[in-house]
């Protein structure tokens, strides 16, 4: 598997993974922005629903990843995509929304991270942020777990650290409310229905499987997939149409910035 | 305390207590219903949202309580309101829209409700529905608890009863998933900033508190209020800005009937 992302395994679950970028969005409580900043835009389909919503804005996507970003170009030619990353960016002016969908869970040291973002948001803007909160999820425990115990253990031993989990609610709050005139918080616990099992293990290839897969060799890969799949098999029964339910939480941060 | 409903309390967190109606009808996939019902209506700030969303559609809001149809009327003159119950009510025509907002957690027995409730949605029409779902959260427990340990626990005995805990997720998806071309399932935890412990009893006095506060008198009521408010502290410590975050889970159920 290449060190890039994958922009067309990503955008496989397209409707399910572009939900949370839309009720993200649709809480956003801004008429017509001047500027739209889409971080960690991907193959741009967060970035698209912005344009939609505000088509008088100028809307710029800045990722990391050359795959993706040629993708969101072709997607999307009316907008402004570049390499850049959540963890140093700076801006030439603030935006008045900046747009951060399921990317600042890979940036380390949020008390740090957030309060830096905020220097980035225009008086008045807004920093809307949707991170996945699913590492005590069976579907991310059970990852863990078979990487401790195999042959592969010694390769997996620093995959579980890629992410920690995140922050209290109340630790985010804190560190935006002395900025913002408002600042909401909420959880989503999404219920993906998927085709069984091998549909819950493409869903998470496409993201948070990949540092496990990434420092196997191909026999090792299959047997790692294997005993993830028997791990998993016990917390996802089969629902009365065969399918099972992926329970995906996310955590959701909207904070508007003191006029 | 009057039995009805009081629907100025109800109100006074109106733009919180709308947030849940907002967000379940934002997934509503109909583009033009011909009949839109609000099961449980109260004071007609759903059914408004209703109205707003389909402009033509013919809108009714059923309700129990005589004080929130009033309300309801002088709101929304354009819709019809009717005295019914969501345990027994039947249409005379199957709605293309059936939406039950914070209503169906006083109704028992889902197993029965919800394929009752499906037969009267119209082929491809959709079952909307949210309930609270706090029965575990600390401003819940701590009512019951409060209510076992004080000179008023022989009084509010059958209170912590009036409502049991929602059957799981996929109980829900196995009840409707035969009948539907689409099910989706899903919780939200809101975090309301509120002005301290005072305001989240203000909060819970429009609802779940009502069963713990009606049987008492007076004197055991202030009594039983110092007590929950004492059980309350612990949990909603205050935030840098001296709010305290009422968490308030509530599950989503969208249902779109076959074709």
């Amino acid at each position: 598997m290449a060190k890039d992302w994958n922009a067309a395994l990503y955008l496989k679950f397209e409707d399910e993974r572009t939900r949370p970028s839309r009720d993200l969005l649709a809480q956003v409580p801004l008429e017509a922005p001047g500027l739209c900043v889409d971080l960690g835009c991907g193959p741009g389909n967060s970035t698209e629903l912005l344009a939609e919503r505000f088509p008088a804005a100028a809307v710029v996507g800045l990722d990391t990843s050359p795959d993706m970003l040629a993708s969101a170009r072709t997607r999307l030619p009316q907008a402004q995509f570049r390499q850049d990353d959540a963890a140093t960016f700076t801006l030439e002016r603030p935006a008045d929304l900046l747009f951060a969908n399921a990317v600042l869970q890979w940036v380390p040291d949020h008390a740090s991270l957030f309060p830096r973002l905020l220097t980035q948001v225009a008086p008045g803007g807004v920093l809307a942020v949707q991170m996945p909160d699913n590492l005590d999820e069976p579907s991310h425990a059970a990852m863990r777990a078979a990487a401790l115990d195999g042959p592969w253990s010694h390769k997996l031993a620093a995959a579980a650290a890629a992410r920690t989990a995140l922050p209290s609610v109340g630790t985010y709050y804190d560190l935006l409310a002395p900025d913002c005139a408002r600042v909401e918080v909420w959880h989503t616990i999404y219920r993906h229905p998927l085709e069984g099992i091998p549909a819950i293990i493409e869903w998470v290839k496409g993201t948070g499987l990949r540092p496990f897969l990434d420092p196997l060799d191909a026999q090792e890969r299959a047997g790692y997939l294997e005993a993830y799949a028997a791990r998993l098999a016990p917390h996802y029964p089969r629902q009365v149409d065969g399918k099972v339910l992926l329970a995906f939480p996310r955590l959701f941060i909207l904070a508007r910035k003191k006029g």
